[in-house]
């Protein structure tokens, strides 16, 4: 398996390495970061991660994940990145976005008709870009098909380990919790009881 | 603040992304990654991060952090990495690992006559790194006055907002962890129960 991550400047730190924590573990998944050139790419927290390929020369992959961050503000407003990830889409079997990354599939069509979540915090934000698409605001993920969505940040890596147990079973994505200490919220409809209510202040 | 990260071959993943993604909501916050020399950094799970200063040109920061990852079993036997860390701990207010990290804190003698914590698979090679620490195997992460220790991976998520608890308050750091849809396991004592015992099968 080889999953791409797809990096802009201002992608949200731990939308892109929870979840890379959680496949890493996967020894045959082969794990390729994609921007718009190779090499450094910021971060909104500043750290920068790095890009080995570029949006120009990627040609496939079975999972496509598309991280938020600050960034998709931005990014959402560019026709040749929408352009890019409808085309590069065609060639994947399943897509993944974490908090707002879902604006991005959603604004390049790919959400249309589907069931989705993205960030609470920016659900008004978010949902104006996919006028077609089934949003759920009450769940921490949401499975439709191939197509897994994910609300903020840390719900990437409780979405990842039920993408894991899709592909595997749950008693390998729990093991891969375990192994990782991480206290895996499970079911998609617990959302914690102190998480913000869906709404449009960031 | 100034935050210096330390980054290795071999680093884990959510050992430092987990961390940053808390101390990158503080917005007077500096985060700096340090590695042998600038450039990309690999990660036991592939992807790199971006190591913008060197060791050897770093001067100081207030808060040092050293994650963990499979790189640390060779770093070890490195006197020089050894030798730098005993020296950039001289003018650093707050010492912090994650996982494994605590090895390499123990072997530079930082954590002698301390109470501290380490990955619970790893705990047998931890903890002949640092005959003299108070090794504490039944806790998510340890504070001793300004050395914070946490057990693997994702405790260092824990740990980080317990921190940021410290110098700012619990209210701050609940707000962290709500911004970032984060169930923070606020009490040290808190393993969870699918964790696995102290070993040495890693």
């Amino acid at each position: 398996m080889k999953i791409a991550v797809v990096l802009f400047d201002g992608f949200e730190l731990l939308d892109v390495f929870g979840p890379l924590e959680m496949f890493g573990q996967l020894p045959d998944w082969k794990i390729v970061m994609v921007a718009d050139k190779p090499g450094p790419v910021a971060s909104t927290q500043g750290p920068c991660a790095w890009a080995e390929e570029s949006l120009e020369t990627f040609v496939c992959c079975d999972v496509l994940m598309v991280p938020g961050g600050k960034g998709t503000r931005t990014l959402i407003d560019n026709p040749d990145f929408i352009r890019w990830l409808k085309r590069a889409a065609l060639g994947t079997e399943y897509l993944i976005s974490v908090c707002t990354g879902s604006a991005l599939l959603a604004k390049a069509g790919l959400l249309d008709s589907k069931q989705a979540t993205s960030n609470r915090l920016a659900f008004d934000w978010v949902t104006t870009q996919g006028p077609k698409t089934l949003w759920q605001s009450d769940q921490r993920w949401v499975q439709d098909d191939k197509v897994f969505t994910s609300a903020g940040v840390s719900a990437g890596m409780d979405m990842s380990l039920a993408f894991i147990a899709h592909l595997y079973g749950q008693e390998k994505a729990q093991k891969i919790a375990d192994y990782c200490e991480y206290h895996w919220l499970a079911d998609p409809t617990e959302i914690d009881c102190q998480s913000p209510s869906p709404g449009s202040s960031d």
